[in-house]
Order: structure tokens, then C-alpha cells, then sequence
């Protein structure tokens, strides 16, 4: 038996409108068998940046053959093409607006066509939402086995956005908050590879921290502590608190991590 | 092989609260098959309007078959009917309370039941969910096959609250705001048929469009425009912004289209 | 055929972040026919009680063979265990620190393992998101089939936190509120078994109601009523509003229902 495809979705629509579920209702349409997974919809209103660093982040846990399907479209209407992307183990559908960009090359990218076949698209097609329009019918279809090939005309480019990688000197690695979590976490552009090496100090805000913990329980409640979380990236985290309140800190926020004399 | 059925769920119980997912509970030890949606759970509490334009614009989006369980229902415990409505290719369940209304009529009405029939309800039946208790149940027999008649006794009338329609003369047309989306989008009641002949203007609040434009691009970042949505109403978008926020407007404003001398 | 096997999740992830995404990927890695359902993933962060309360509540909806995954997980990285407990007709995943007490207790516990054979979780476990790691494997891994003996070695015990039962006195029983939901209903601790016999009143801060009535329609719009709700609790609703805003109360308000002379 053939597995029915996964399709995630990543778009800022939110969840008070019924546009996801409108953009549900087209994909099972075409691929009654899909299984359809929301990963978020809660992107900043636009906010592309945010966006792409989320899909590059969770993507990589769904199973081959996942189709991943991103809207976060300021651009819809515009020029900005509509693209597939086909990685060496999933699909990436969307705007060509660099939403896509971090995750596509995170997966190694096979081929790129141009969503541009009105045979994949919906009949009418508006100048509002292409998430309905264009892009679910197109992840529907490469979910139900139409090969990504017929979808349009190969394209050699797309967007890539800079990943803000963090700046690092020989002793001192200088990043910045890149999301906020629920529980309040300041998620920073710092990976472990980016660590000065030996010794060091972690410095964000008024919070200064002699070592990078593993795990919550190493400090008091309510106790600041820096960490790599989930997303293996380097945390500000508050034990059973939020390190956002704490600090009164949000995205944007300078962090620095130097190598400190033993 | 039989497609699975799809059962779509409008409500206004929110995600906070369990009650979404025990009446999905619910549906799939009935029809373990069936595909859920949620269409939206973010019905402002018991607005049942707003729910019911909501439904008669999403339902058109989803395939043949389905099965759209609405709850909005203020009337739960007293004597309002609980229906099923059979239209041309879709079915509506949900109170008889007009949250149906809009959308059984936009899909062709061929049977209404009243959902009577103890035997497809679960065993007992509260006084305050009956979107659990009553609906839940009903949908999901029909999605495992059950025929329409056997849920109850056929009705002749269901409530159809009048489809807020602007005021139409020859020259301007009046209409209102009726939902405002997460993007800030001011949605009207005005729909392309109900525009004045020739060349027109759009005023709401203090602002004047002398056109509606196609896609937001035709203004710059930040502007103002009136353009055709997605729902197929006029709006009133900021590019890249919130409409409702830079005019300070919202659900109930009033939008005139008049014809202007060219 | 073999049904698929449900699996529900209860978090304190919100649906903001990607996380509730993620450990959907992870279980649909693992077993790609499972149904996933969301019962929410708004329990307040690291607010084990209520999680419990909530999980207790809602598997019952659930039909038979349901595995339920939960994670509010304070302690995660720290010695708490991770466990799994077959009951006689569904399964809980989730920590050992009181979340899932309430619910295994109610139906009848069989046996309870400790997850700790690394052939049932991701080769690598963070310290901060077992979630992913740990939970969601187990819970995929038994929704394919895998007997709960293989993923660990049996336990005695599992934390059981004491259900928050009312004080209940000849002709006076004092319970609290313990959930509000987003209607404004303040959800208390009392079932009917701990109302006190023959005529009764219900005293919440200034309101009185001399009658526990049976549906909203009872009192007239925006008034208050004492009522049995959907989750069989003793309720203060206002029909058409928000008890939780028309009192100023919330969760820990005191709730006294007294024997009255007839």
C-alpha cells in the first residue's frame, strides 16, 4: 500500500479566520488521501524572515515524501513567482519570496519549477490568496503523485535569504534573539559550532551566565539560565517562568557569548 | 473504494477549552473513517450571524459529500430544532437557530430533518452541549453512511436569517463592514454585482478610493485600497498593514460605493 | 480491517510555536496511519493540575483503544520518569508528575511501564523537549502496535495527585473554582453526588441562586444561574455572557452550597 503524503502547512493566516480551512477544504478536494498537518499559522502577519527560520527548523522531523506547503505572501498579486521545490527527501510549495529558502537548501535542493501550469491551479484564480488558488492545489496534486515536473517550467534560481548567522570572532560571538516562544524563551542565532572554545560567558540584557546548562533543573524556579533548546539553538530560558518577562527582551535583542579567562 | 468522508466543524467554542476535541472524540467512535476540518472555532461567542456568513462562505471550498457541523448556539437546552439540512452536494447540521441558513440556501436545498431519532444521538443528552451530545453524533452517522431520513422527522421550513444585503440604488450603493480578518482587512457586504455602473468611489470612515484596485501591489507599503477579496466582498486592505487598525473601523461600519461623473 | 488508532494530545505548547507540529511529525513518522486529534494545547504553561483535570474530563469521549499523549512537563531534563499506563481501555503517555493520575485512575489501570528502552525514542533525547523525544514516540510506537511491555521496564507506581474533591459537610459542601472556559463559565469542583439533600442554595461571591437550574433558558439573557454543566461540574454561567466577568471571579473562588430550611 501506497502511504498517503503528509502536507504541512506554515502560513501567518492564524487560526479566527477560515482560511486555513478553506485552504484544507482545496487540498482534500484534489488529495482525498492527504494528511494534513498544521505546523503553524500563527507567522507575524507577513513576516517572511520568521517564517522561513520556522520551516527550516521543524521540517526536517516529518518523514520523507512530506510535501511542505508555506504561505506567508505579502507579494500575492505581484511578479513574485510561485514555486515547487524539490529536496532530495520533501517538497517545499510557496511564494518565491525567500520563505522557502533556508529549508530548501537545509534539505538539498533537486529542482525548482514554477508554479505556472493552469492545470495544477484553480480554475479562477484571485489577486488575494493564492494559498487557496495556487499553492494548495499545487502541494495537493504532488501529494496525490502528479510528478513536480508537470507542475511548470524548471527554474534555475530562488530566493535565499541570508540566514543571520550570529557574528563570531576568535574569543567573542556576538548573536541576537531570532524568536520568542510561548513559555517565554528568547530563541538566539547561536549554534554550537558558533562557541568561542573553552570557557565562556553568556551575556544578554542585564543576564550574565558562566555556563551553558542542560537541563532546567539546574537552577532554582524562576532562575535565568542559557541552554540549547529544541530547536538547537542557544535558549535564555527562566526555570517555570518566562525569560521574555523577565528581561523585558523580545526578537532583535543583542546576545554575546565570550571566551573567559580560566 | 469509498473516499472517506469529510466533516467540516464550525464553532464558537474556541481551542482553549477540551470541548473541540472531545467532539471529535465523539465523531470518530462513530465514523472512525471520517476526515475532520476545522473550519474555525473563533465564532465570536454566540454571534450566530457571523458564524452563519462564515459557513456560506467556506463550505463552497470543500469537495462533494461533505458533511459541515456548525455550532453556534446560544438557544442550547430550549426548544430551538436541531437539524440536519440534505442540499445538492453537501449536507448541514447543526441548531435550527439560522446559522444554517445562508449556506443551505447558496447549495440548493433537497431535505431538511429534524434530528429526533434517539438512536443517533448519544445515550444522554445534556442540557448544555449538545454540539457534543446531538450534532456531533448526527454528522457522524451521516458521514458513516447513515441516510438523512433516518435521523428524524422531514420539516419543511428551517430558520434563513436575511443575508445582509447593502442597500442598492441606482447611483450608490450602501453597505457595511461584516468581518474584520486577522490581517486587519475591513470585509463588506458589497459584492461585485451590487456596484453602481461606470466609474465609481469608494468611501469608508475618512478614507476615498476612486478606484478598486486588483491586487495590493497597486498601492505602496502602508496605503489604503479597496479591492475584491478573497471571500468575493469588497474590502478595505492596507498594503502590509491593518486596514481596521489605521482607520480605527470595524464590524458595523458603514462603506458607500457611488457612481462619480466621469 | 484494522481501525487506525486515535491518538490525542494535551500540551501547554499553545499553537503558536511550530512544537505542536513537530511532535505530530514525530508520530506520523512512526506510525503513518495514526489519527491525531488536539483536546487542547492551551493548558496554562507548566499548570500540571489543570492538564490533569482536563485529560481526566475529556478521554472518556474517546473511544475505546485511544492512546492519549500529554506533556506540561516542568521537570523535563530532571529524574522524573517518563511512563506510559494501559488502562483497561485506552493508554496514557506522558511524565510522571501527576498528569495523567487523575485520568488513568478513572478508568481502571492495568499496567505501568517506564519509557525507557531507547529503540522507542528518537536516538537523540534533548534535555528540554521530551515531548519530541521521548513521548511521542512512545505514543506512535504503541499506535502501530507495539505492546507497552516492550518499552520498559514495569512500575508499582505513578504519581497521583489528590483529585481537588470539595469539602463536604453534613448540609454544607465548600468547593472552588477550578477551570474557567471561554464562555466565562466558572467550572467548579462539585459533582451532584456532593450536593447536600433537599433544598439547596448556591453562594459564589455576591451571587445567590436558590435553584441548580437545567438549561441557560431558564433565566432571562444575561443573568446568572447555577447549572450542571457539560463537564457533569456544578457551573456558573450567565446565559449569553460571562459569568467569569460579570462576578470578577476566576479560578480558586470559593463555591458554597447549603442545605436551606424548606
Amino acid at each position: 500500500v501506497k502511504r498517503a503524503r503528509i502536507v504541512t502547512l506554515l502560513t501567518d493566516f492564524g487560526l479566527s479566520d477560515p482560511y486555513v480551512g478553506i485552504l484544507k477544504g482545496v487540498v482534500l478536494g484534489i488529495a482525498p488521501e492527504a494528511r494534513i498537518v498544521d505546523l503553524t499559522h500563527d507567522v507575524p502577519p507577513q513576516d517572511v524572515l520568521t517564517g522561513a527560520l520556522l520551516l527550516e527548523r521543524s521540517a526536517r522531523w516529518f518523514p520523507e515524501g512530506t510535501i511542505h506547503l508555506a504561505v506567508v505572501d505579502p507579494g500575492v498579486g505581484s511578479k513574485r513567482r510561485a514555486i515547487a521545490i524539490a529536496c532530495r527527501d520533501r517538497t517545499f510549495v510557496g511564494p518565491d519570496n525567500g520563505l522557502l529558502g533556508f529549508a530548501a537548501a537545509r534539505h538539498g535542493v533537486v529542482r525548482v519549477v514554477e508554479l505556472a501550469n493552469p492545470a495544477f491551479r484553480l480554475r479562477e484564480v484571485s489577486s488575494t490568496f493564492h494559498g487557496r488558488d495556487v499553492f494548495a492545489p499545487a502541494a495537493a496534486h504532488l501529494a496525490a503523485g502528479v510528478p513536480i515536473e508537470r507542475l511548470g517550467p524548471r527554474l534555475r534560481r530562488f530566493e535565499r535569504p541570508r540566514w543571520p548567522f550570529p557574528r563570531v570572532a576568535a574569543r567573542r560571538t556576538t548573536g541576537r534573539v531570532v524568536l520568542v516562544d510561548r513559555f517565554g524563551n528568547l530563541v538566539t542565532n547561536v549554534e554550537r559550532e558558533h562557541l568561542p572554545r573553552g570557557k565562556i560567558a553568556v551575556s544578554i540584557g542585564p543576564f550574565r551566565a558562566t555556563r551553558i546548562l542542560s537541563t532546567y533543573e539546574d537552577v532554582a524556579r524562576g532562575e535565568l539560565l542559557a541552554i540549547f533548546g529544541s530547536f538547537g539553538l542557544l535558549e535564555i530560558a527562566a526555570r517555570d517562568g518566562s525569560a521574555a518577562k523577565a528581561l523585558g527582551l523580545g526578537i532583535g535583542a543583542k546576545v554575546v557569548v565570550e571566551a573567559v579567562a580560566r
